[in-house]
């Protein structure tokens, strides 16, 4: 039988295994060995990813959370922190045998405080049902992405997620006014009051985010939320080409209501009207797309001003909802257009925008002369300079036009991980934009919270003998 | 003769002092050792923090600060950065004869992009030419405040520096898009391509943003500009008290275009009208001030509309810019008439907004009891709970109903320092709203970035042997 000492908060008197320590704390039910119940926490979304582990435990409450990491600290056992699995590069499944700690069952919204503007999520809180507790006091949540119904709140904090508002509210961190969280010691840090002016230390709620599980492990978060928006219009336009539409960035950064500003080619289009079966959106085709979403006061004025304006030939406007997503649809099918027609190779890049427009320019012919036969496509956050570029026909090992890009990515002065992270998939592509003297800092700053590797061990830093190009 | 190394970056075959190596780095004019010279770098803006530096070096580039660090390392002398010297918790001075490293050549301001909407400032430019410089291309930076003429960004962002505009745009951290700091080796980390989505690594700018110069010295930060005010709307509310003032907020924040919040009481108004021979601002006096600013398209006729809804009775309104400024002058000339009215002890203090009525219903009952001859005038940045609370009429030395007051602030969950930092002046008071916990991981990661403690000691982590509460 476990007894648990009041004084040092460990178990004690515990001779079994791990899994029965464990079950001390979570109960049988949350303790999962078999190969069946285990496996849906073993594989990630994109089905790249998959390891078996040495078991998965659900605990509750953050001290549950504590509770567990000093267990596994004392079997050293690696942990990996799940929150919805939707991660993109293999941050959050095991890579050999970990521990996976799912964080599912914080799931409670609780302080939903509209003077304040702020709410307390659980880790395991959905993006949606945020957004959901927001809307019931008048209010928005800053982040939205396609993900909303799994993605959770800890995993898109651990990840620095970002959407289609970063351009307005930036990313998930600017969202943060505290977290909570377990350390590698099983010590819990705290910060919840939600005050959105506190200068008071070392910013530790920024610092866990983008951290991906590997200084420690988020229980909960005190979030902003946003006014929300009283009227909404979306604008599609055809454009020749990448510069073209970084050319109208200016007078659109200019407009208060700027919600969102995205970017799809001919190519992307061209599948989603095949798989999703729908019409072109506009009169003709162009090579590229400028899809624009204003939200609040003035907004469909603000867009229709700025459009005639412009002189635009060729644009489809929404302001009733179903409209709206109607022109939206174009842009979010095409994650699942690019899977239906194969396994991509999926790169998650960011650019500065005075380098953006070479940079689409220049993956064609990057991609052909590597790979004749591949197809690149690629669609996302132009106001933010943040492209998905995902690449199909190549075998999944065969990692030449990754690289390739990756190397032209650094070269622009860009980003190898904008919204999805660095995980396990690039981590050795780091050091292409991180110095030496950064990876370092970040190595002082790992071995400092967890000393012995235990939090995601393989995920984001460069494996040690990895060296910078 | 002072001979650089090219492959290790040091200077070699210097025997002098550490004066003279500075000086063979940054030139005789800017290796300040004499009293005279030295002097204004040693006392801070409130006249209260004061001590002899061993000198005061001024470099002109990134790379001068990078080998002034590595020297001073070298020569086991402690760093204290400095930036305009506005700060108000002795954070920017020396305490024991360290070297001062004053920022302020590091002035330029370059890379103004109205297309990615952000710019590069040098840790030495001031707010108002970051201002002026975002201005030019028809954006605005998103934080503003009273020093703006003096206080430099390097500062600001050293002490995660707030203003009036947190609750629009959040505080200084959140305006960064990336930094260029020397660590305690002489290492230069930098991050400067501006990317609005770039989660790919620990975010180190987010980190040094309010660690107070005791992790690194920011030379250069990346920053988000905002879209521009069409219309500015600010009106004076006379209510009967903060719950009154907080009553309002939900309301207020559901206008995309809200601004600033800003409350002051009758004791602060009498003394910055009789400090400045200014009539009263509305018809009767009241027993708190609510100043709402907004900004943006609508902004005139949103808080038009919305006063009219709650039948306010006593409201001044001002849409022109003189007369908004001359409603502003009435929250703004608070510091200067509290100054001119005696040497008093300055709280910067963040609180839960649905505890704030409370805390400041009982500061009055509180300081009379401690010191009945005493005053204590607050004011501050309602909209995020952050108010500044001066006690006139108590001994400098007196620290009785500071000590009363920030236990009241912890009791209720809220900072110890909300946008002045905790500098030297409250580092002992961290612990009352910090955790052992949090404070062992910031002692961590200051171990792990500046094992020797050269980078401002004394600051912002409370005494080694100080125990918490």
């Amino acid at each position: 039988m476990a007894l648990h000492c009041a004084r040092c908060e460990r178990l004690s008197g515990v001779t079994g295994s791990l899994e029965d320590q464990l079950t001390a704390v979570v109960g049988r039910s949350h303790v999962l060995t078999d190969a069946a119940t285990r496996a849906p926490y073993e594989i990630d979304w994109t089905r790249r990813f998959a390891a078996p582990s040495r078991l998965v435990v659900r605990p509750a409450t953050a001290a549950e959370v504590a509770r567990v990491v000093r267990l596994c600290a004392d079997a050293g056992a690696a942990i990996v922190a799940q929150g919805g699995n939707t991660g993109l590069v293999g941050g959050g499944v095991p890579r050999s045998g970990e521990v996976v700690l799912s964080l599912r069952r914080l799931a409670e919204i609780t302080g939903v405080d509209a003077i304040a503007g702020r709410l307390l999520a659980g880790a395991g809180a959905t993006l949606a049902d945020v957004q959901r507790a927001a809307g019931l006091v008048g209010l928005e949540f800053g982040v939205d992405l396609a993900a909303r119904d799994s993605a959770t709140i800890g995993g898109m904090i651990a990840t620095n997620a970002g959407g289609s508002r970063v351009i307005r509210h930036g990313t998930m961190r600017s969202q943060l006014l505290g977290v909570e969280a377990v350390l590698a010691d099983g010590s819990v840090v705290s910060r919840l009051s939600g005050l959105a002016a506190d200068s008071g230390g070392y910013d530790l709620a920024g610092l866990l985010a983008g951290s991906e599980g590997t200084l420690g492990i988020i229980t909960k978060a005190a979030v902003r939320l946003v006014s929300p928006a009283s009227e909404r219009a979306v604008a599609l336009l055809g454009v020749p080409d990448t510069a073209a539409a970084l050319a109208l960035l200016p007078e659109l950064r200019r407009l208060p209501s700027l919600d969102a500003v995205e970017v799809f080619y001919a190519d992307g289009l061209n599948l989603v009207c095949s798989q999703a079966g729908l019409h072109r959106p506009l009169e003709r085709d162009w090579p590229a797309y400028l899809l624009v979403e204003l939200a609040g006061t003035g907004a469909v004025a603000q867009i229709s001003d700025t459009l005639a304006g412009l002189d635009f030939e060729d644009v489809a406007l929404a302001f009733a909802p179903d409209d709206r997503r109607r022109l939206w649809t174009y842009r979010e099918g095409h994650a699942a257009a690019i899977t239906a027609a194969g396994v991509p190779h999926k790169l998650d890049v960011a650019l500065p925008l005075d380098r953006l427009a070479e940079f689409v320019d220049a993956l064609g012919p990057l991609v052909a002369a590597l790979a004749p036969t591949a197809r690149c496509v690629a669609f996302g956050h132009l106001g933010v300079g943040n492209l998905h570029v995902n690449i199909l026909g190549l075998a999944a090992d065969d990692w030449r036009v990754d690289e390739a890009i990756l190397r032209l990515v650094a070269a622009e002065g860009g980003s190898v991980g904008a919204e999805h992270g660095i995980g396990f998939a690039k981590r050795d592509w780091l050091p292409l934009t991180r110095s030496s003297a950064d990876i370092a800092a970040m190595r002082a700053i790992k071995r400092a919270l967890d000393p012995a590797g235990l939090l995601n061990p393989g995920v984001l830093l460069p494996a040690e003998s990895a060296s910078a190009p």
